[in-house]
């Protein structure tokens, strides 16, 4: 039914691929490359923004024509300007929908928007995730099996300090003996909030079929219905006669 | 099993009762009056808080010892000190349990848990309000019947911009054609938060039974087992032997 | 993405309209039939099923075909072969989407599926029903505004014997001073299930344009990705070598 | 504020503990033993009830007294009367709690309330278990630390067939490689359903101190503040004058 593409900004905070070496050698075009590449090769329209850029890439007019928000970022939290977390806040209110990568647990945006720490215990020895699928038949379990493993990652641990998700559709084992809640759905104002945890820049992660399919699950997901303002404190007449 | 009765504190703007003599009428000792009261009645040590002390009667030291804080404010909402507002949302998420009332809807400290922007629509022309017991056998309903009135009250209506109650406790009718969520539950971290709708400064709504028994309930719903943090972002090692 | 057409089959009793006038003033075709052109107006491939047909015409071949199950019943409820509901619960669970109509409330696929009794209080006197969306951006909710109305309608009142919902789209308020939780989803296995409430057989509900574009929406909501088991108490060997 | 003592019943099907003698060997007085007496010395009303007596024990009187009832069957599920089903249900629906241990994932009382096929993969090696705290200051979970391990356990594997949980306490973590949703609350009616999957008849779990305290916490959780029916399809006149 729908006749228009879906506009996908990725935002990226970019830096680590351009300053660390490791990094660049998995992801030379940056973390943002293979997930831009497999959502346009489905039809997306995906633009990609970065925190180098004037008000990080995501001015008013990049938000306007942005239906799904990706981010990345890690080093650089606490740099990202308040105006614009309260800007991307504005719009997911209004129906945008925003997918939260691995470490934006830790983001304004994403703790701006759960009203809860973000925090999480966390081991990076490169020890097996296998992610289960707990909402089987959910639209971002779509093409799944009951699980897919990921030889090498970082293991993010409970507790998590987040709220009870609406939805939870995946659960993570770790080798190492933890598991955690990896993919989170949430409403928030008319959007749709998904937090997915696999992804460490120093992992081929992001080029992972599985990975790539959730990420696109996901996107089509939070597709908004319509971008609109929720209300706005407005003092309204009776809709009934009433007494005098 | 708890030996210790249940710390409160009730933190009231305490404006309109000293300024305007409409409210001073109906809540001569302030609007906590009739809910402190209410539970010191039922065994709960109580303690008040007001905007115009030093730190908003909100120290360090006083939320150390407060299990429950209850949340009446509406004209000053924006000059609370975020220094404060970051404190208890601490607390919170370390396990106290906060209840909001009325106009708390839009205080920074509710915002701030839920996310979204606490927006509303209202009407003022002291309708009749009937509030149902949605969740039947929830501890919060505790002594209700199907549903409970009053007479003369504020109109607070959908569309309500708060995250999905993890828990629905109430709905409220209005004889002008609206609907409101009137009753909602959420977990923050190892906190609870109960949002209670009812309560304009110029009804007297808090000296209403079914009002005060909501309130005592949902208090000892949202005292916590124990207050400590969730988690601090810390490095851990492998629970099992890994692979070299 | 998805190719084929979505397969609603439209199962009414179909007994009243044929029994009783004044239900044939309002359908002379069935109930059934505005819902089927409107479905088919709307791309959806759309086929009926009745009580009176073998099996109820829900055969193991007719729901091998059906991606979505529409279900309006209300005097032969308790005449429906336990075996056709055994297999309609099985499908659900499997993928198929339900969309229970009004007094499906009380019929055995519901209250098989929700585990609860399903009952309710009411009122038939044709009075006022205005319908509230509760989860504004709810792809169930999609055109419509924040209320629509229905000028007369059968009351349906709480308390509502369901589990909580696991998303509330829509609460209704009633002239005569109740609210209804009138719009639910769930989950049951790999399948949704949403009970609408509206629809009683003497007004015709069923021809109003909000109506048919909720019941639309939820027909693509309910739309599985698969249709597959979830499992069958399988016994399976680790997946991570233990140590003897 | 409660007055009196909590009852419970305890359901064993109590076979494999007369009949095998390496269950015998752990549970020498029944697998209800050790828990009985572990509620009994925190001050709740235990009786126990078997499958083999008339009515299975749980007759029209034995459920009135009867504030939570806990259940551990495996070998006789099928066998249990349908009268003594309903009935159950019927109670848990005004009130009543019910705690379903083990194997009761795939008794007739389990798969009534939740309305999915209770199905669930298995393994059972006697790997070890660890139990992660998901909900951390949920009172089921009280005088828990952030995990607790079960050294020989057998493995409950997801997918299980249960409708999303209102609240997630505990996810398992399995040595095998798996993870499952080991501890789960439901509202039905007026009643609190707590599934706790840990408890293999050959294995001593039922002396483990956490097992002991959460099957204690859920207890006390699912105590109900009155018992009465919901409400019993009843035509209510309007509570509002309705316009002629």
């Amino acid at each position: 039914m729908m006749t228009n593409p879906v506009r996908v900004t990725i935002w990226n905070e970019y830096r680590s691929e351009r300053e660390r070496e490791d990094v660049r050698a998995v992801y030379p075009d940056g973390m943002h490359a293979p997930i831009a590449g497999f959502l346009r090769q489905n039809g997306l329209d995906v633009r990609v923004a970065t925190f180098d850029e004037p008000e990080h890439g995501l001015t008013e007019a990049a938000l306007a024509e942005t239906d799904v928000l990706i981010w990345w970022g890690y080093t650089v939290h606490e740099q990202v300007a308040d105006a614009v977390v309260d800007r991307i806040q504005q719009r997911v209110l209004q129906g945008m929908g925003l997918i939260a990568l691995h470490s934006a647990h830790y983001s304004k945006i994403f703790r701006r928007l759960m009203g809860t720490s973000g925090s999480l215990n966390w081991r990076d020895v490169g020890e097996k995730e296998r992610i289960w699928v707990i909402a089987q038949g959910h639209p971002i379990a779509r093409g799944l099996g009951d699980y897919f493993e990921i030889p090498h990652s970082e293991a993010y641990c409970e507790p998590f300090d987040i709220p009870p998700p609406d939805e939870l559709v995946f659960v993570s084992w770790y080798a190492g003996g933890d598991v955690f809640r990896s993919g989170c759905c949430y409403r928030r104002g008319r959007g749709k909030v998904f937090y997915f945890s696999p992804g460490d820049q120093v992992y081929p992660i992001y080029f992972q079929k599985e990975i790539l399919q959730v990420i696109l699950n996901a996107a089509l997901w939070a597709t908004p219905n319509a971008i609109k303002p929720i209300t706005s404190m407005e003092r309204l007449p009776a809709l009934e006669d009433l007494e005098p």
